[in-house]
């Protein structure tokens, strides 16, 4: 005998992504897992003040997410709190999730358990963390406006990033710790030449000082030390996007599962939202977006299968 | 001499694309105008109670859009209440707006001017608009569990709509004019093969009824009238897309302008964001997550042309 319930849709992560998807599946009157490893809300719940999320001049990250969370499961989302390790399809077309404590069934998947920012792991950082140092310039940029600020990364984000705050901050520094950046031509040479951008290559960062907020960065150069009064360090040194717990999946060569705006990766049925989709633009309101985008393929997909 | 001051960007339209590209560019610290010809808050401030923005379970549109607007001008965009006439580049690359009153000046513009549902022009159906009457199945559709419901439209919005009704309501009815849909193929055949779902083909609504709320629909067929008791009505005959202060604008048949998710248009400069570009999915949060995108794609442009 096979009592097994079989969702329609098991979203994976309760980041804004994976709980608009909650939202839009439970409206949709579709019977709707969504599996969290740890605490809902995702990475922004670590942040005290989110501003540009429409609609919410003034939120911290835990607030809003509190809130979203809550909508989720008014709409019918049902949520548990459970790592996800095993993905697979059986021969009846069903995916069985393998959660931590439990199988669980479902027609279509949508993975949006998100990616982890990669820290420089020195003294201090966590403490300085939303007070002088960020993971995202169009987050909280705005902070600095005409003050000067540092960004460490040689990727193409860290160029982004980087010239995303010239237009802002008074001076910006450029540190990457090889001889020359790995981010591609033109954005190099934009970011150059603006006044107020300087490169510093070969350079680590060795400390942070400050009292309660961020003041100056040591960089170990090939000259020894330096220090830069900065009022913030922007950390662009890549993101973890490692998604273990489904084979097949396309990915690009960051880890990150390769899908259009439509949120359909190259397994039908399984679906991706928000940062652990590939895109140019990683902010709570395209995570969101991608929610409701990935549950209507989901629907489209579910209609042309039954 | 020339006084003139020159945006950095001017985007037209205030509904939610239009606030959120303005909450972005002002937090990049770019000189920014938003021109709307009409009220501020686009197409949902008629909408009573909005249940799927993240963040909000339940506001009037008009709430909302008034908390979109005041944080979009706290970023520091300017707004100003005049319709653009034309829109033209000049030969120093710069954007002439002709406004009403006035003309404006621009590196880049970001379209965010909307569409407009089309409506059946029939008696009582402005009444019923959010009593029963909805162009948006997505929208509106879980308010009407295990009832009746009727979806009025022939092309592949109406199935869509139609179909994503099929799990929610008791019965679905399609109903079109024609004696065929426009829609294609496997789109009618899911619809179809759905036990709840009826088509009604050369037919027309010729009547609304209800007191309060609609009750029922008497439509025209060829064998005469026939009343179907039902709740709602979602009338899916189109939108109008239509932008003609733009010359050369790739626009598809519908009149919606050609973009991708990073939205920009076959104009350099040029960017859409919102309901107005070619899309799947016409929903709050997916027009919002345009307006961050097409900033973030107007500064690169900006950064490269600089």
């Amino acid at each position: 005998m096979d009592s097994k319930v079989t969702y329609d849709i098991i979203i994976v992560g309760a980041g804004i992504a994976g709980l608009t998807a909650g939202i839009y599946a439970g409206r949709a009157s579709k019977k709707t897992l969504i599996l969290e490893g740890s605490t809902y809300g995702g990475q922004i719940i670590n942040t005290p003040d989110v501003q540009n999320f429409p609609g919410e001049s003034h939120i911290s990250g835990a607030g809003l997410m509190s809130k979203v969370y809550a909508q989720a499961k008014d709409c019918g989302a049902e949520i548990e709190f459970e790592n996800v390790e095993k993905i697979q399809r059986g021969d009846d077309g069903i995916f069985v999730v393998h959660a931590s404590d439990e199988n669980y069934y479902a027609k279509t998947i949508i993975i949006a358990s998100g990616t982890r920012n990669r820290k420089m792991n020195i003294e201090r950082e966590d403490d300085f963390m939303g007070h002088g140092v960020s993971f995202c310039a169009t987050c909280d940029g705005s902070l600095y406006r005409n003050a000067a600020v540092a960004v460490y990364g040689g990727g193409n984000s860290s160029i982004s990033e980087a010239s995303y705050l010239t237009s802002i901050a008074k001076k910006v520094y450029l540190i990457h710790r090889r001889d020359e950046l790995r981010a591609s031509g033109t954005a190099v040479e934009d970011f150059m030449a603006c006044q107020n951008s300087e490169l510093i290559l070969n350079s680590t960062i060795a400390e942070l000082k400050g009292s309660d907020k961020l003041e100056s960065i040591v960089l170990n150069t090939p000259h020894g030390k330096r220090e830069l009064q900065v009022a913030a360090l922007f950390i662009a040194i890549g993101r973890e996007a490692s998604i273990d717990y489904i084979d097949g999946l396309d990915k690009d060569p960051d880890g990150y599962v390769i899908a259009g705006e439509d949120c359909q990766t190259n397994i039908p049925g399984v679906f991706v939202a928000g940062d652990i989709r590939t895109k140019n633009v990683r902010q709570l309101v395209t995570a969101a977006s991608d929610g409701a985008i990935a549950v209507n393929s989901a629907l489209a997909y579910m209609r042309s299968a039954d």
